[in-house]
């Protein structure tokens, strides 16, 4: 390995969304594994609305992204040097390998083994994103043949899933995106029965609309303004995913909004958070459930793919600034 | 029956809590039964903080009581003439009997028989209030032992039940009321580990000291700041019953609070309204079990006992007031 390895390192924290400002490439030689370490070739990187908040030093579910160290980060890539029994060189692979070229790590790291074809998938559909739909929706939404389901950023990575999967599982469903693009793709892409824009539409009204007894299950990835909308049209035994909080850019101060107890004891409703981590013994079944389901055709999703690792500084601020048209990845290779 | 009935009539409705000025007192004559009625003469009346709820015109779970006509209420007493095959004159029930003297009614308006003895238990320990605690923290805190529970209104009807039933249940308890009696009731008559008076005590910090991972339930009656103070507190998976919100004087305009849904997702909690209504399948058995814990000694409250009719009007603004020391009543006879 004479390769140098090319990192994008934290130099700075930012308050909201990190910016290109907040990192550095840095190269630095590539690590030689040591024993019980595979060494992988990462081929794409993963960009998440969740970096956020691994980024931030508020509570989260996870320690924050050290100053100075790789940009924490999903990729996929292929094992070019192991000194691990289970791992063989030539073998694919999804995990923790950060924002760089090369990535030494223990087993533990490994999220789950693709394939060649399947390491952008890996990434999205059958990665965090699809497994985040299928056992969010699931687990929490509980979702019944006929309920009314509505899901925001839902031409999103996590939405677009969500919403097709509650669709197979007879649901109606009611996608929320930003523009006319994203929602007439919700309609045509993915199969929502209705679409609404929440930069133009009166979110309430069409919610009241589309949904006049109410919505069984709203599946949030943004929280805020869009949701103090949709949760006064929960239905009786509503259940809310609290999937994400995209829309708020700081926790610090602490933002406010309309009051939820209220609608939450009227509605005998619920909201629970979800994380997909917490779930890593199902992911077998949910990544065989979701390629069952694309194998069938009946589950598709769109990539938006920016090329070499100095897209990376950027990338996730563009994610925020609604540039994506998909799942945003990084191809290195 | 020559008796004239003394009927307390809502007379206009309020913005907030009503007060005595929102109700007359009427004089009219006591109703025979029909066929399938009975006519019961009310001993005791019920005073609920939810009686806000039932009287406010914004959406609640049961229609809005209408101006003109007897205050909805739970009362119980005796069976004085029946034109109804299951019940014999005689007899002892709680039900939907409103603020008056008698009440002629349909069989579906009784809650449930009750004895002489138990007249005023079956509207506090033996009703709502004992039947709220037990199934809102089971069916919704689900409680395992070694579980930290945090109450509000810690020394009322139901927060006190919830706090003796969870100690019961194997859990550790933590009781926030208004005020050094209430707190030291928390304590001594209720069995709570710790007790927080709110007007003086910094909540947050004190649910940190008797909690340093995180309270496991919060089981809440009143929403509002209190809330707001123990939330940020729930430990991983943590449960809040949303069972009350009384803290809340009025939700026209709708008022605003810390939002909730990064606490959620962050410490994958849930968030679930309970209204005790919907489990009347559940009241033979949860009767049952607070009367057994009654008989063996585990389960205590208090009554806070108003005589006459003419304390009616005052009685729910004063449960808001704070005058109250334990289930509020009014006797009649």
């Amino acid at each position: 390995m004479a390769d140098l390895n090319r990192q994008v390192i934290l130099t700075s924290r930012p308050a909201g969304v990190a910016q290109a400002e907040n990192f550095a490439i840095r190269h630095a030689p590539v690590q030689q594994s040591a024993p019980g370490q595979i060494l992988v070739r990462n081929h794409y990187l993963s960009i998440e609305p969740a970096m956020r908040g691994w980024i931030a030093d508020t509570g989260n579910y996870a320690a924050p992204v050290a100053i100075g160290s790789v940009m924490r980060s999903l990729a996929s890539g292929e094992v070019v040097a192991s000194a691990h029994p289970d791992y063989a060189v030539g073998e694919h692979v999804s995990g923790w390998f950060g924002w760089q070229d090369y990535a030494c790590v223990a087993a533990d790291q490994v999220v789950q083994r693709t394939s060649a074809a399947e390491m952008r998938a890996s990434l999205g559909i059958l990665g965090i994103n699809g497994m985040t739909a299928y056992l969010a929706l699931t687990l929490v939404g509980q979702p019944r043949a006929g309920d009314i389901i509505a899901v925001s950023t839902a031409a999103g990575a996590v939405g677009s899933a969500v919403g097709q999967i509650a669709r197979i599982l007879g649901c109606r469903t009611i996608g929320l995106a930003g523009g006319p693009d994203k929602a007439r793709r919700c309609v045509e892409d993915y199969g929502y029965d209705h679409a609404i824009d929440y930069r133009t539409d009166d979110i309430g009204a069409a919610i009241a609309r589309h949904a006049p007894d109410g919505v069984d299950i709203y599946f949030d990835n943004v929280a805020g303004a869009i949701s103090d909308a949709v949760v006064p049209h929960l239905a009786q035994r509503g259940r809310v995913v609290v999937c994400g909080t995209a829309s708020i850019d700081r926790w610090a101060p602490w933002p406010t909004g309309p009051r939820v107890e209220r609608h939450l004891l009227v509605k005998r409703a619920r909201m629970e958070g979800f994380v997909i981590f917490d779930h890593v013994d199902r992911y077998a079944e949910a990544t065989a459930q979701l390629q069952a389901w694309i194998a069938q055709g009946r589950l598709t999703w769109r990539e938006d793919i920016l090329d070499g690792i100095e897209a990376c500084p950027d990338a996730l601020a563009g994610l925020y600034r609604g540039e994506n048209d998909g799942k945003r990845l990084i191809r290195l290779v």
